[in-house]
């Protein structure tokens, strides 16, 4: 990357290991940490049970030269590995992950994901926009980003997926914002734990479609939203994060809607942004999040 | 009432009305409030739609010596009420309501009701308690007020539901407060909008029994509690009140029962106090809230 | 107008009047309003004293032929006027009302709005940007917005000030959105009521500049940030909407910052909101926000 | 302690670290820990900074036969201490803190207090309360607590604080649960880190008396509860918990007050929580809660 070196991600590493819970492991971790020379800043761990669970540490650190000796670094951790039955995730902060964001025709998601990453509040690029709609192009391009307009009906969905697939190329991770398509299987099975919903509803109440108009029926009086990573199964994907708002009984279907966006936004925006600092961690149906 | 006068409730009523909704309504309830001279100290209304929907006022007012006119303001709304169509609801805030709270084994929503009482945040006395275990006798006891043991099984369910509404008599309001039992369509029909309950999740999430364990199976972020009128149909009845609280991966379900316990009691403690200050009116499946 | 008809503002009217405090008043205004057949759609009121204070009504109603028919509602108001001592403002929801922006260097409040008046959420034009800095002059011409640099120095800073009032013309209100300088009284009196600022801390803790430093160094566990009228008095102005974020002990000085941006773009957003909505009433160094 | 075996509790230690922050220390901890076999259930830290700064951790573990190993443990400790600078705190959980609670009239926050020990939410003792005024002595002897009514008066401060000292006797925690008296230096002194005390505001904003009166006046629209330490300068102790709640130009000082008294209660009754568990490290002026 030619990019200018940021001082805020220059040798700055993110670790996320995972491994059956033993007496011993963090001594060993940071054990070996301290032998190549990392200065840990942060440091989360987790047992899903201290008897016979699996344990997950999450650490940054900063290794001078870290792009050099990574390899170093991944050698000491493979010479864990049999012993201690790891498995490990090892990232450099100054890697720009890459986003491939799905949109239909409401642009708040987007627009929240365009701004946070010009902030430089999610460290993110956006590498392509798609969208079964063409509206969005210009909010895109305003951006400086490719916008493809694939058009879906029943009949090319596989056709469409896979021209989608073709165009965003290779990318780290897929935001569907608002993406009022429902993917495949396959789809989902091409980036597992990497591809991100927003559902616009507090699941697992209101699955499905038009949740905002079935939580008026029913009467509610807080609307949220949930982030989740997509699996085969429709809305049942683990959870990242909710967060709700307050209506009353003053709110119509689109008070709700409008509302919700607002919640929206902020719910699929916190959970990218934790998902590209490496800070979610898939457990079965849940999620560990290192927030 | 021999209870010495209050000044904050003496002469103050409270009037819920509603009808069709047309054009010079307000102007017509707003006539006859000034008429007999009450001044009007707080006013809130609703209409489900202007254009043909019901409308509904709830007013505060201050009418001097209103125990005595109360008949002549009944008359004057009488009055109004085939040309409007009105049904109303006229409340003297110096009656305190009575209230038969059903507990099993947990006391917190029953105590943090009892605080409420004690320091006048809820102008309300509570009649009875009746619980279908013992173990509560004690904290009832402390505060003064009656506790009756009536013991459940599938096989003396009705004869248990008939021995209770004897034993709380003649009540305003039944809060069932952590009852771990389903009271009977019957017993319902005695107490229409009159009959709230506490569930322990965020419905229509997680209806029924154990909603934490299934929440936390879910990896949901957010717990929540719902207070809600009884109807005949579990858990489906009106919504009055919800809230939520954030959890995250390292909540257990007991941990998740435990930060519930304070939402339940805030939820279902506000959810009493705006019905017993004629706060709540249900519309169809749902509630208005002038809170 | 040009601007083609929209149903959901066409003939929609809000008025908010004020008047001492006496019973009859709602009956006199709800009644003029029959009488010239409006519709009253939303009607809040408070009273600050129901003995001797000031009584606020405001309502949103129909009436066909809005524009029309004004005049007949301004001299029937007119008719009341002595007797009740009435003021009002009436408002058209027709009419777009104009704001002048004026920022710095960060654009994040700006955004929000840009947004918000984008997606109808706040309805209102944009009419200028005004900033001491270029910086954010693409921000505003991506949205075809005027944008305006009037470098402000001491020495310059009131003709800096005859400048941008200038150049902004006619405006319904000015929006201070992390504007970096304090304006004169005597800007400050041109805009009575008119002009709405965003501070970043929660007032009246850390009034002055730089508050995320002074909230750092105190060790606050929540953020917050304030928008108000701005009077003469710096930071003393009337508060019309407040938020809080919650930080930790890992928070940096520019964590808070990064996080407090979020608050502010929201506060800011919803108070304008209120405000060109009519929502807004200043009461002393106090409002009523009939949210 | 003849207390039955508690098995959420027995052989559970707490274990926290203060050292100047270099790298290694967590090898160093972590295999000191593994030596002794202590299978460590919770971990968290924190670096004031990773240049020079302080380095802080927390352990949660669990040690078999803890209390008949915990010489052998602190031995081990003894051992890093001088070549890390370590200073640290051993709790053995099985170890019930004693407290003592000063009130004055209002029972709020005893009342919570009561009820979280009561539900073993709060694993502490309330060894005696304290009152200046003799009211609260019933809501003490309702729950088995030893009430002692020491009157102060200006001209009696002194020997008032030094007869209730001497009545307390030893406890862990001093808790001033809306105390009404500002308790002298030397009082602060005699309970280092362990005097907490409820400002009934969202401190720096308002300090000192009636800050509720004080909140009306200034018109905020969120109005707070601190808890904090107490050190001899008035109000300004390192915080340890802020939350506040909605009010609207509704509410006068007297519902201020009310809706104050549940964001106090829940403030300091989470303050205290997380003090007993050790949670809670004073770092200059500012708190780190390890939540």
């Amino acid at each position: 990357m030619s990019a200018p070196r940021d001082p805020r991600t220059a040798d700055l590493g993110r670790l996320v290991v995972r491994c059956p819970d033993r007496p011993g492991i963090v001594a060993a971790l940071s054990g070996l940490m301290a032998q190549v020379g990392a200065n840990i800043t942060e440091s989360q761990q987790h047992s899903s049970d201290p008897s016979g669970g699996t344990f997950t540490l999450r650490l940054e650190f900063v290794l001078a030269d870290l792009a050099g000796r990574r390899a170093e670094l991944e050698a000491a951790l493979a010479g864990l590995a049999g012993e201690w039955q790891l498995t490990w995730r090892l990232t450099e902060a100054a890697h720009t992950p890459r986003l491939a964001v799905f949109v239909s025709r409401t642009d708040h998601v987007l627009q929240e994901l365009l701004y946070r990453v010009g902030s430089g509040d999610l460290r993110a690029e956006i590498a392509a926009v798609v969208s079964n709609h063409p509206d969005l192009e210009p909010v895109a391009r305003a951006h400086g980003v490719p916008f493809h307009h694939v058009p879906v009906t029943p009949d090319t969905k596989d056709a469409a997926e896979a021209r989608a697939l073709e165009l965003i190329g290779d990318v780290d991770l897929v935001v569907l914002a608002r993406y009022m398509q429902i993917v495949s299987p396959d789809f989902c099975s091409r980036f597992p734990e990497r591809l991100i919903n927003i559902h616009h509803s507090f699941l697992p109440a209101f699955v499905g479609a038009n949740p905002y108009q079935a939580a008026h029926d029913r009467g509610v009086k807080l609307i949220g939203a949930t982030a989740h990573y997509v699996t085969a199964e429709l809305d049942a994907g683990p959870i990242i994060e909710q967060e709700v708002a307050r209506v009353d009984h003053r709110a119509t279907v689109d008070d709700m809607r409008r509302i919700g966006r607002y919640v929206e936004r902020q719910v699929l925006a916190q959970a990218v942004t934790w998902h590209v600092e490496d800070r979610v961690v898939v457990e079965g149906d849940r999620t560990i999040v290192f927030g």
